[in-house]
């Protein structure tokens, strides 16, 4: 086994293309897993979407995504937890035990962010059970700070941490995103205490100037300014022997042909180790 | 004594006035205090911005800014420390106890995150007995993770404070803003542990969308997403009862009438409470 028989492409690298194009391109390119998202597998519909994934031989490493559990109307909060249920049902049919959740961002029209947290904590105590009778588990993604007002308000590693051990490890764990993560003085510490707890390994690298629009700042994988063997060393220390995700959401990479963003995202991968 | 009576004016909020101009107008508002910044100082001169303050009545909360200690070429680092050691004379010059530190990013050409941290806590080391005799303590800043990469790898209230405490109370403290620190989940629970160590406190809101120049993001208090009353009832319970500075980067407050933006800070400035 090399290093390469870990990676999985998440389909959000090749935005533009749809789950069948996405698969076939991960086939071609001797990539044996797949990170889907709920949208493109809407598109073409859940049954057509496990087809799909079958007949290119891929495993699929996590559904993106659930979450977004922060709202003011409580009827809407129902709403996110039975969406939520929904995701987890969908994950299952596709035949990956992970469910990434981005938790959701301050509550509209409040600052309190005590409140958005105790939502959320809420919210993933509502889906336990639900994941449990699946064999899905829900990893707590903790997003970079800059997006804690309006998109997530679990910012790091160890909060992500603190807020999964409230719940059975096979049910709940958490997300180590190197892009969201890598500033943090205590991501060694956190992740080895995340023994157990860690269900997604994801790559991408940060890099500078910021785009106009944050959420797509993101490069290949020794395009920016992340030190990654530290952090894959101590993930694996941590006991995460799964699939590793590179998802860089970036217009330049978005719009290149998906054959060359396969060809790199193949060709970096090993410097990530 | 009211909270008016603890507002200082950050003269970066003002940032196309210089020194006189800017305690001119602290003066006129009733504002007892400016922080100031070394490049307009240097402009009119330090004794010209020694007298201008005087004549204003004005206090000097702090001094902006030293550190950037992290440098490739040993050079260029002991031209940094040279340059704070003149840094921390301005500021006992200017009659204020407190230098402001932004430690500096990622040494250029390097990933090595721990790198860029030791060059910081072995600058400050050197600096720490100048600091004493000169009777000015050094603020450390956690700047928002945003920035981690090119200007502050210390990105947490919790590691300036590890940081500072490395050092005697009377010559190393950590600033307090509220722009950098807000999304954090154990801010509170840091500022009780920086008690002794807080030298300045600062404030300005969370604004989005970001703006290009993501430098320029912050707005007045009230105009974004921060919960300002816990953090400053934080920090109150942990001993700090020095200046409070208003410290906005944000072009449109720039090209506002600094009038209007001096009475604007001073109506806001309860709301912080």
């Amino acid at each position: 086994m090399t290093v390469l028989d870990r990676l999985s492409l998440n389909q959000a690298t090749v935005k533009r293309l749809g789950v069948a194009a996405a698969a076939d391109l991960c086939a071609r390119h001797g990539i044996g897993a797949i990170g889907l998202w709920r949208e493109p597998v809407a598109e073409i519909g859940l049954d057509a979407a496990v087809a799909a994934v079958r007949a290119a031989g891929l495993r699929v490493s996590s559904l993106c995504r659930g979450g977004f559990f922060t709202h003011a109307d409580p009827v809407d909060r129902q709403a996110a937890v039975a969406d939520n249920k929904a995701a987890i049902g969908e994950a299952a049919a596709l035949g990956t035990d992970t469910l990434i959740l981005v938790s959701g961002g301050l509550v509209p029209g409040s600052r309190d962010i005590g409140l958005a947290r105790r939502m959320i904590a809420d919210a993933i105590g509502e889906l336990v059970p639900v994941a449990q009778s699946h064999g899905v588990r829900l990893g707590i993604e903790a997003l970079h700070p800059v997006f804690a007002a309006d998109r997530c308000v679990v910012t790091r590693l160890g909060e992500a941490l603190d807020l999964a051990a409230q719940f059975p490890a096979d049910a709940v764990g958490v997300v180590v995103d190197t892009y969201h993560l890598w500033w943090d003085a205590a991501l060694s510490s956190d992740i080895a205490r995340a023994r157990n707890r860690i269900v997604s390994y994801q790559l991408s690298d940060w890099i500078l100037p910021l785009p106009a629009d944050t959420l797509l700042g993101r490069g290949h994988v020794g395009d920016g300014h992340i030190d990654f063997p530290p952090i894959a060393a101590a993930v694996a220390a941590a006991g995460y022997a799964g699939p590793i995700e590179v998802e860089i959401f970036n217009e330049a990479v978005w719009s290149a042909p998906p054959d060359e963003t396969a060809t790199t995202v193949i060709d970096r991968f090993p410097q990530a180790f």
